[in-house]
C-alpha cells in the first residue's frame, strides 16, 4: 500500500514560449486520509488541455492562475479508494479538477460521476469530458448552426474540434475541418464524416478553403486564431457566428502574434463573435453528457484519446505536445 | 427655374488611401420630371458618412458597391417639388438614399417622411436620420446597455458617437467618451453630459481609460479599431458587449492595418463582438426615429451638425474632412 501521493507543481511563472522543464517540481508528498465529509480518490489519467497554458500565467483570465507551490490543475479521473462522504462509496467512479498527482483529495464539490459501464475511464475526460461539453455548449449555444448551412471548424482533429464536426454533422450541416497534414485530413474526412478538410500546412489555405465552402461559411468554430481567422473571416456569410473556443497558435507565441487584419468582415457581414468557457455552463453538463453518451453509445460520435504513458513525472513534456500538433485526438496522460 | 441636376458620379476605383479628385466627375444632367408614381426632390443636404468610403471599393460588402459612373449613393434631406405619386404632394420634405446631386426622382420606396416642426431640416441626415439610427439600435440591441454599467464608444463626438453616449447616459451607465483632442473631449464633458473623455492623441490611452473606467468596461461601442480597440479589450469586463459600427482607422489605409492582438480577451471575458449595420433594422427605424425625436424636444439629446458650403461640387473634398477628424459634429453638405 503506497504512503505517498507523487505530484506536479507549479514552481515557477513561465516566461513566453513553449514551457521548460524547470517551472515544475515533481515531489512525493505523504499521502493524506479523507477528512469528515471528505473522499480520496485513486487518480487514473489525467487530461491535458491547452488551457492548462493559460492557467500558469500570472494574468487576468476567467479562473485565477495556479499558485506558486501548488499543485498543478488539471481535468483528472479515477476511482474512489476512501470515503468519509455520504454520497460517494469507495469504488465509485468520479472526475472533476482533482489535479497532476496520484491522489486528490474531494468533498464532493464540482464532481461529476463517471458512468464505467458507457465507456472507458479515459473517455471521462476527453469526448465525455470538458473536451466534449466545451464542443457541444460552443457550437449548439454559440454557434446555432441550422441543416444546411456550412460549419468550419479549426484543430478540427483535435479533442475538441473532431466532436464539434461530428455533432454538426447530426444536425444536418455541410461540415469542413481544417487540421495540418494530410493524414489529419484524411481521418476527418474517412473516419470522422467530415465534408471536407483543408490542411493549413499545404500552403493554399484560402483558395481549398473556398473550394471545400461553395455556398460560404455560417458557423466557424475558432480554436486557433492568427492567420486561420483572417482566411476564414474573408468568407463568412451575413450574420454568421464563430464561437471562440480557443487561440492556440498565440499560446506560446515569445511576441504578442498580430490579430485579424480582416476584422472588417465583422462589420460588415454583421458577424457574432463570442468567447465560451465551459464554466459558464456548469449546470447543465448533465444536459452534454447525456446527449454525448447516447450518441456515443448508437455509433454516431467517435472519440479518440492519445493516451501518454510515463504517470505523474512526464506531465512537463506530455503538455507541450498539445503545441507541436504531435498529438492524435484526445490528449491524455495515465497515471 | 433651373433645367439642369448637377450631380457628382464616380468614375474610377480609388486606390487604398484618401480619395483623390480624379475618382469624381461633377456633371450637370438634364433636369426629368417624375414619370407615373414618382416624385422629385430638390435636395436641401447630402449626409457625408464614413461608410461612403466603404461603397466606393469594388469589394464583398453589406451593400453592392457604386457602380463607374453613376451618381455617388448618399442619404440626402430636401422637399419635393413636382409629384405623381399618390401619397407625396409638393411642398413635402422627406429623405433617403437620394444621391448626391441637387435632385432626386423616387418612387417612395425607402423614403422616410421629414418634419421640420420638430427639427431643422439637416438634422434628418443627422441625429435623426441614419447616424441616429445606428446609434439606436447598435447601443441598445447590440450593446444592451443595463443602468449602473460602464459604457464605453469612440469616435465619441461624431455623429453617432455623440448619440450613443447620451443614449447611454438615458439609460442610467457611466459614460466614457474616447476622442482626438482636448477640445473635443471637453465638448462631450461639458456640453453632451458624458461621465469622463479620454484623448486618444494624449498618448497615454491605457491608463488614462483605466482611470476614466474604475469598474472596467461594459460596453464598447467601436467606430474606430486599430489601437484603441486593442486598449479597451484589455479592459472590457466578463460578459461583455461590443457592438462593431465601424473601424475608421482602417477605411483609409494604404497597408491593412494590423488586426487586435489582444483578441484573446474576447474569449477569457466571453465577450460578444457583433457587427451593426442599420438596414438590419430598417422595419424598426419609425421606433428609432420616435424616440430620438422625443429626447431631443425634451433638450436630453443635443445634437450638432457641421454644415458645409459649396454644395454639389464640395462633395469631394468634404468627404476627405471626415477621415482627417476636422469636423465637428455630423458632416452635412448643403446644396
Amino acid at each position: 500500500m503506497a504512503t505517498t501521493n507523487r505530484v506536479c507543481k507549479l514552481v515557477k511563472r513561465p516566461p513566453p514560449g513553449l514551457v521548460q522543464r524547470d517551472v515544475w517540481a515533481i515531489e512525493d508528498l505523504p499521502l493524506r486520509e479523507p477528512g469528515p465529509g471528505e473522499f480520496r480518490v485513486k487518480i487514473g489519467y489525467v487530461s491535458i488541455d491547452p488551457a492548462m497554458r493559460g492557467w500558469i500565467n500570472d494574468s487576468k483570465s476567467y479562473v485565477p492562475p495556479v499558485g506558486l507551490g501548488e499543485v498543478m490543475r488539471s481535468y483528472s479521473v479515477g476511482t474512489i479508494d476512501a470515503s468519509n462522504h455520504p454520497d460517494y462509496k469507495v469504488g465509485d467512479a468520479v472526475q472533476g479538477l482533482f489535479g497532476v498527482q496520484q491522489n486528490a483529495i474531494s468533498n464532493g464539490q464540482n464532481v461529476g460521476r463517471v458512468d464505467l459501464s458507457k465507456a472507458p475511464m479515459q473517455r471521462w475526460v476527453g469526448g465525455l469530458g470538458m473536451p466534449g461539453w466545451t464542443a457541444y455548449f460552443g457550437l449548439l449555444e454559440v454557434g446555432q448552426p441550422k441543416s444546411g448551412e456550412t460549419v468550419v471548424v479549426s484543430a478540427a482533429s483535435g479533442a475538441v474540434g473532431s466532436i464539434v464536426g461530428q455533432i454538426a454533422k447530426l444536425k444536418g450541416c455541410r461540415v469542413v475541418g481544417i487540421a495540418g497534414g494530410a493524414e489529419k485530413c484524411r481521418f476527418l474526412t474517412n473516419e470522422l464524416g467530415f465534408d471536407a478538410a483543408v490542411d493549413y500546412k499545404a500552403g493554399n489555405l484560402g483558395a481549398d478553403l473556398k473550394a471545400a465552402c461553395p455556398k460560404g461559411i455560417d458557423v466557424y468554430f475558432e480554436n486557433v486564431g492568427g492567420e486561420i481567422l483572417d482566411a476564414v473571416l474573408l468568407q463568412m456569410n451575413t450574420f454568421g457566428r464563430i464561437p471562440v473556443c480557443g487561440l492556440i497558435s498565440a499560446y506560446n507565441a515569445t511576441r504578442m502574434p498580430e490579430g485579424p487584419k480582416n476584422l472588417r468582415c465583422v462589420l460588415t457581414q454583421r458577424l457574432t463573435m463570442r468567447g465560451i468557457i465551459v464554466f459558464d455552463w456548469a449546470n447543465r453538463i448533465p444536459e452534454a453528457i447525456r446527449d454525448l453518451a447516447t450518441w456515443h453509445a448508437e455509433g454516431k460520435l467517435k472519440i479518440r484519446e492519445d493516451v501518454r504513458k510515463g504517470g505523474i513525472d512526464a506531465y512537463p513534456e506530455t503538455l507541450n505536445l498539445l503545441f507541436s500538433g504531435e498529438n492524435n485526438g484526445k490528449l491524455v496522460l495515465a497515471v
